[in-house]
Parts: structure tokens; sequence; C-alpha cells
């Protein structure tokens, strides 16, 4: 069995290496990609291949892991070529998607969506899945995934994810400008602390790995925000929106702020603290 | 020992009931409350007096626990009559609880905050305060409340307060964007399963009762943000706020459907569900 990912972030590193110890040979292709998705692909031991299409011609399964802007790009150059089943699990809306899975001619096609943190839950991170093809794409859980079958219709997991997203990125936007806030009135810790008392003791842990992640990930969240506006926008329910755009706005501050501090550091992850990132954003206003 | 509260929403009408039952006495005033209000001291059986002047001559600690909006007007009412300790409960900034607790003539007050819900945890939850007068208003303790002493400084109370309700007003903002657009879409219930999946098994119950209180609470809410603007506002901190603005804007916007709903029926706590919510707000549209 041959799995294909086109794109290697977070999603795919870490789906690979569940892969990889269960007897799946898994490829990519590292074809004008970042420094960081390089270096991660390297490191994971997958087979790199020479160019896309070779990927696409090659994979049972072909997985759709980049970001929400090029979700489409992505399929409509190597939808033609996909001879297996192709997966959508980038995190957009339904029109994207079913924009995204009809360029695949074969028309073996599934929407898929990662629910939780992969970092967290590693390869049993739960991906529901829908489309003709969720079933035979559900193979993978005898290799090391966690694939919950939710149906027929293209879209569907899709637009239970981005819901989903409007609440988790949403809440990783107002902890961002609390804590900000609270750091530079010197309270932070006890803000968190406070917090804590009743959202449970888990809460200062979770708080501190998502102002993390969200600095480091701020360009795919605020991306993430435009697909959820263009599913509010398919069902006529943009003139409702107060949170989801100051969301959007949140992420595309956080995203300039990180491209001051990262400009001259490609590195990622070297940040201990949420502390470190608000010491370098004081310094740099 | 005479306790006397000064306005009787949920907040007065728990605590007294531990303090009714720990032996001591409780009054308050109904001089122009609302129906609510008046309902709620009855049901109580807390003394009722008949003017304020008269509760705050004769209570050896008087609370007051309004709204954020009228904090410093019944300071600037009753604050030359207290006789004993005064301590302002309210969910108000810094700079407005220093006003208010200038006007108290004999200067023995105090600062206090509820920190979680007393819905849930009755006259237990927890009451941070710090005042000269802290220590003294802490006797209660030993009358059935939970009071935690945070030092001298008027204000460290309510600093610590109003950015907890930063986060968590601003989260049950985006709640009920989230859950009211999957409701017009029908997938409101897939979507509070699938964030309960890594919010925890609390989730769901939390979520209810949350969409109920903030439209139950929503002018409160929309005004404790206006509180957290002054904070900030006295910080230097407003050029960078994008969620609390959009916070605010969303309690005010479910305060003016709440007032097209409820004006015709005054009753609190008609709402089992928050289906029930959604649904007349559809229904008036």
């Amino acid at each position: 069995m041959n799995v294909g990912f086109i794109g290697f972030g977070e999603v795919a590193s870490t789906l690979s290496s569940g892969l990889l110890s269960n007897g799946v040979n898994v490829s990519t292709c590292l074809e004008g990609r970042s420094k960081r998705t390089i270096y991660m692909a390297k490191k994971s031991g997958v087979n790199i291949l020479d160019d896309f299409v070779e990927l696409a011609r090659t994979s049972d399964i072909l997985i759709s892991a980049v970001t929400p802007s090029t979700a489409v790009a992505v399929a409509k150059k190597l939808g033609k070529y996909s001879k297996g089943i192709y997966v959508d699990i980038n995190n957009v809306s339904p029109s994207t998607v079913n924009e995204a899975l009809l360029l695949v001619e074969n028309k073996r096609t599934v929407d898929a969506a990662i629910i939780g943190s992969v970092e967290k839950n590693g390869c049993d991170v739960q991906i529901i899945a829908c489309g003709d093809a969720a079933k035979d794409f559900s193979i993978l859980n005898n290799h090391g995934l966690n694939i919950k079958l939710m149906g027929a219709e293209i879209g569907h997991c899709s637009q239970i994810k981005i819901m989903r997203s409007s609440y988790t990125k949403g809440v990783s936007a107002i902890l961002w400008e609390t804590i900000s806030g609270a750091y530079e009135m010197g309270i932070d810790e006890e803000v968190l602390k406070i917090i804590a008392e009743t959202e449970g003791p888990q809460f200062e842990k979770l708080a501190h790995s998502r102002l993390i992640s969200s600095f480091l990930h701020s360009k795919r969240r605020y991306e993430e925000m435009g697909e959820l506006k263009k599913l509010l926008s398919d069902n006529k329910m943009l003139n409702d929106i107060i949170m989801v755009s100051a969301t959007e706005n949140r992420f595309k501050d956080i995203c300039m702020k990180n491209k001051k501090i990262q400009k001259e550091n490609d590195e990622y992850g070297q940040y201990d603290s949420y502390k470190d990132i608000f010491y370098a954003l004081k310094n740099i206003k």
C-alpha cells in the first residue's frame, strides 16, 4: 500500500509516522516546499519523490494536507493524475472542498477533517471522513489511523470541522488578547491561575500551548477564518457575524507581528513560553 | 451581625441563603427595584427595609451587588451613611471601584470579586477581597462564605476579575456566534458533540448553560466589557484590542434581541434549552 502526502506539515508528518510504523509505504515530494517542510520530511523517513505528478500516479491513497488557500490549486494540478483515492484533509469550507474534489477526474474522493490536536494525540487523533471513497480510505484504520465514517455527502465533514474551528480558534484569539493584555500589566500569571480555578487544572498548560501555536500558526488560522466566512456567506449569514471577523482580524494582526519577529529566524519552535513571544513583541513596538 | 445587600440579583440571593442558614441577619431594600428582584428577595426570606439609608445605617457589612453601570451612583448615594464595612462586589474596572469606594466616608472599604458561577457553586463560590477592611469582611467565612484575602490595594481584585471576564465572556460570545450559526444550518448538536470530543465531557452541559445565561444577562455582560475597556484605556492599551470590542458588540446585539423577545414577558428563566432562544429569535427576524 502506497500513501502519498501533498504538503508535509505537522499533520502529514504525524500521520506518516503512524503509517510507517504500521508497514505502509509513505511518500511525499518537496518540489518548491519551505525549509521547514523539507526538514520535517527528511527527518520522518518517508520516500521523497522528484515530482508531484509521480506522487499522484503512484499513490493508492493521496492526501492533500496543505494550507486552506492552496487546497483548490493543488487539486487542479494533481487531480487529473490521481490513480487511487484522493483525500482532502484541509480545513476549508464545504464549497472549497467540493470545488477541489470535482477536479479529481476518477471521482474517487474523500472529504476528511482532523478533530483535535495532532501534537497531543499523534496518529490516534480522530479523523472524520465522508464521500463515496471514505470507506476505502478507512482501511488505514488497520494501519494505525483513527478514521470515523460520517456518510456519503462531500462537504459535511468540512462543515462540521470549520464550525468547530469557529469556536476553538475564536477561543485562542480571546486567550491571546486577554493574556497579552495581562502580560502588559504584569498580572498574566495571576489571571491564568484564576481562570484555571473554574476552567479546570489542565487549563494553564493548554493555554500555554494555545498561545504559542496561535503565534506560530497565525497564517493558517487567518486563512481558516476566511473559509469560515465563505461557509457563512454561502448560507447568507454574513450579516450577523461579529466574533468571526474579529478572530480573522486578530490572527491577521498576529501574523504581521509574527513576520516582524520571525523574518530573520526561519526556525520554528524556539519558544518555550508565551512570555518569550510577548517579550519579543514588546521590543519591536 | 447584620449584613445588608444593595441590589438583590443572583449573587445577593445566593450569598444571602448561605448567610441566613448560618445565623446571620440579612437585609435588603426594594425601593425602585425590578419585579424580578422583588420576587427573588421575597422568596429568600431576608428582611426587607423601607429605604436604603436605613439599610446603610444598620448594616455591619454593606455589600454593593448591582450592575456595573450603577456601582458609583450607589456609593455616591449611600457611602456617607455606611456605618460598618462597605464592600463593592461588582464586576467593574479598578478605576471605577476606586471612584466608588472613595465616596465611602468612614473609609472602611473592600474591593471584592466573585470568581466562578454562583449558580453552580452556591455560597461556596470563591470571593477574592482586598483593601484595609478585607480582613474584617472575611469574618463571614465563619458564616458560610468562602473569602480569600488578596492584599490591601483597592482595585487589585477588580483588575484580576475583569481580565478573567475578558476571557470567560469572550468565550461565551464566541460560543453564541458559533452555535447560533450552526443552529441555522441544522448542525448545532453535531458541532457541540464534536467540540466536546476535545474540550471534555462537561463541555456540552456548560455550553448549554452559557448560551442561556449569555441571553439572560447580556446587558450586564455588555456593561462589563465597557469596564474592561476602561481598564485597558487607563493602561493605554486600547489601540490593540479587537476581541474585546467584538465581545462588547456581540453582547450589545444579544441585548437588543433580548429586548424584542422579552418585552411582553418579564419572567426570566423560561428557557429550558438554547434552542428555544434561537427558535424565538428566528421568528422575530
